[in-house]
């Protein structure tokens, strides 16, 4: 047997990807452009946020140290002014939140515990030493880290770089991708398939996969199985991808040109993951650094290829950590068989009053696409000699 | 006291802004195009799939009944093929995954228990009945339901989409959304801020939490307290919008313009809800069923609020079943101030060997967008008397 044909586990499959994970370039992007991507800079900020000591209520600035006494009104001070207001002893300023203190006070009475009348304004017991005061560089300190490289930018990181005053970010490229279905039998899904043929469900599937991971695709489409044609393919898509993905032909069978075609143009570091589905998986490198994988024909077995090794790796070529699926522990609602590979059952779990329940989705057939539709965790079985049973503890990965 | 300013729990909140969703119209949407989209039809099979009893296996097709005895080799089935090809008594074909059973056989043996030489295939044992056979409609039956109107179409939903042969589906069209950051205080980010200033952040804030919900964004931009201008903006987009969503001006101050427009211009629901952070949101419907959120200005408020509200909104007004956000029961690694209204707490959750344990970002000032960057759940706490102490178990929400 080919060396390459040795089975390996997924976690050493997974190493190997990460291995060949080279950072993409970083460019420029603007601000209202930035969900989701990530960042390839560290970005500090300049200044102290507030650079101001602001009020945290809509109420009164005064002089602690004046106490219960009633206070004088003397001004407004509203948020994004700055003006000459002064707060002497036994004065007050109605304030609004995010306003700035005026000069001479130091702490500020909510509106709820005062009441004005005429000029003056009376307080509902002494008032506290800098109180409702947000303090200059409470939220971020000049020379604090605003975000460091590799953060995905969430919503609240990217409110974060617009305070820190950034209308663009440093991020890495968005990963150019290529995908291709192979398979004499494919035909298109607005197509009545002929005898022997099906149509081809797994371009589409693994188009809607990219979505979120900020891909370029450039190319998506379907070849019979023709060794020319499909080398020709992989040459030219390998010079003008980042990442590029095939479904089909990779296998065990005299058509599986995919498992043929890869060693001539790349380099391949494994073909056989012991995994339940998606055992032929061939991973390889190309071209410029391009990472190939070559997924099985079978649909849930391409998907869940992609979600172990594809998803994570877009990510990382932008420069995130390589990215985990939240994992529970979850009980089994039934018997599983275990298999001699790791096995992921698609799964519905659900929160119950003493945990999390799991219940597979019938048959798990490999070309049963219906069975991960309806999931929404893989459980994740290791080989076992004896079988799950109801009521055991087991990884379940939310998908 | 106002009746609008009357504290409601979150869950009534909830209530009451589910119960204004109206379902937006359906659109007809390109398959490669639907990834996150909310199915509004039923898509039935109109064949089984597959169409043909189907070999799983690269291998050999033969007749059970036959047993261990040698078979003669008559000739190969490919994926895609469906020629004449019989296989009669003491003969065998050549099949590979996904190819039709050619007339006459039963099972299939796979090709490692087979030895072929010179015409004669050698099998390893006898075979079992109709073995490596994919039955027609084994993946989808003729008349099943592929997908329901109202699933979130997921890669796999997708796929099935494609091999039922649907090349578009019918889905809730995207929400119109507008934006509108409110002010005196607020600069652009690229600008210096004066004295008193700060930059507008809550805009790309909330532009970055629309990412992956489909919103079709008609305008994000920033007003100062011009009660005229505001006015004129907000009669402008709800002609234009579905969902309409402000920050700052909605709290106690005398130029929370926000508070004092909504009531002129739509109905408002609720203005205070019982939570931390976030209390100040206002809830009204206006225009020709435009729903509004007027959110805090303070950063950590107004995406909380735009969490619990306006995302399940923008799924729901498309035809999801209101998500809900994966909720874990969390150890607390110390102890909380309880506070008089449910408190979402930022906090970082991990997984330790008992169980998942939670730890709160630094202080929790609803302007410091650092606590919520840095969070990956918030824990849900409900008002007590009593401290909640390290160990107790709370509830977290994954965001």
């Amino acid at each position: 047997m080919d060396e390459l044909d040795r089975l390996i586990s997924p976690g050493a499959a997974t190493a190997l990807v990460r291995s060949k994970v080279s950072l993409l370039p970083a460019e420029s992007v603007p601000l209202a452009e930035l969900a989701g991507r990530v960042l390839a800079e560290s970005v500090v900020s300049e200044d102290d946020l507030p650079p101001f000591p602001a009020s945290t209520m809509d109420g009164y600035a005064v002089r602690a140290a004046d106490g219960e006494v009633d206070r004088r009104l003397v001004g407004d001070r509203f948020a994004g002014k700055m003006d000459e207001l002064t707060v002497g002893p036994g004065e007050a300023a109605y304030i609004t939140t995010g306003a700035p203190l005026p000069a001479g006070a130091d702490t500020v009475v909510k509106v709820e515990l005062t009441e004005e009348t005429g000029g003056v304004v009376r307080l509902q017991g002494s008032p506290g030493d800098r109180k409702n005061i947000r303090e200059p560089g409470h939220d971020l300190r000049k020379g604090e880290e605003v975000a460091a490289a590799g953060t995905l930018l969430t919503p609240a990181a990217i409110g974060l770089l617009a305070a820190a005053g950034r209308t663009t970010a440093l991020v890495g490229r968005r990963p150019r991708v290529s995908i291709l279905s192979t398979g004499d039998e494919l035909v298109e899904p607005g197509e009545r398939p002929g005898p022997g043929q099906i149509r081809d469900s797994n371009r589409f599937a693994l188009l809607a996969a990219l979505n979120g991971l900020n891909a370029d695709v450039r190319y998506a489409g379907l070849a019979p199985d023709n060794a020319d044609r499909q080398r020709a393919f992989l040459t030219d898509r390998l010079a003008d991808s980042d990442v590029l993905i095939t479904s089909g032909g990779v296998s065990m069978g005299r058509k599986d040109l995919m498992k043929q075609l890869l060693p001539e143009i790349a380099t391949v570091h494994f073909r056989q993951v012991s995994m339940r589905p998606g055992k032929p998986i061939t991973f390889a490198t190309g071209g410029d650094g391009a990472m190939i994988f070559g997924l099985p024909g079978n649909p849930v077995s391409s998907l869940v290829g992609f979600e172990l090794f594809v998803r994570p790796t877009l990510l990382a070529l932008q420069g995130a950590a390589w990215p985990e699926r939240p994992r529970l522990l979850v009980r089994l609602s039934h018997d599983v068989q275990p298999v001699q590979r790791t096995d992921y059952v698609r799964a519905i779990i659900r929160r119950e009053p003493d945990g999390w329940s799991a219940t597979a989705t019938g048959d798990q057939g490999s070309s049963r696409l219906a069975s991960l539709a309806a999931a929404n965790a893989l459980l994740v079985l290791p080989p076992e000699n004896t079988p799950y049973k109801a009521g055991d503890l087991v990884d379940a990965m939310l998908i």
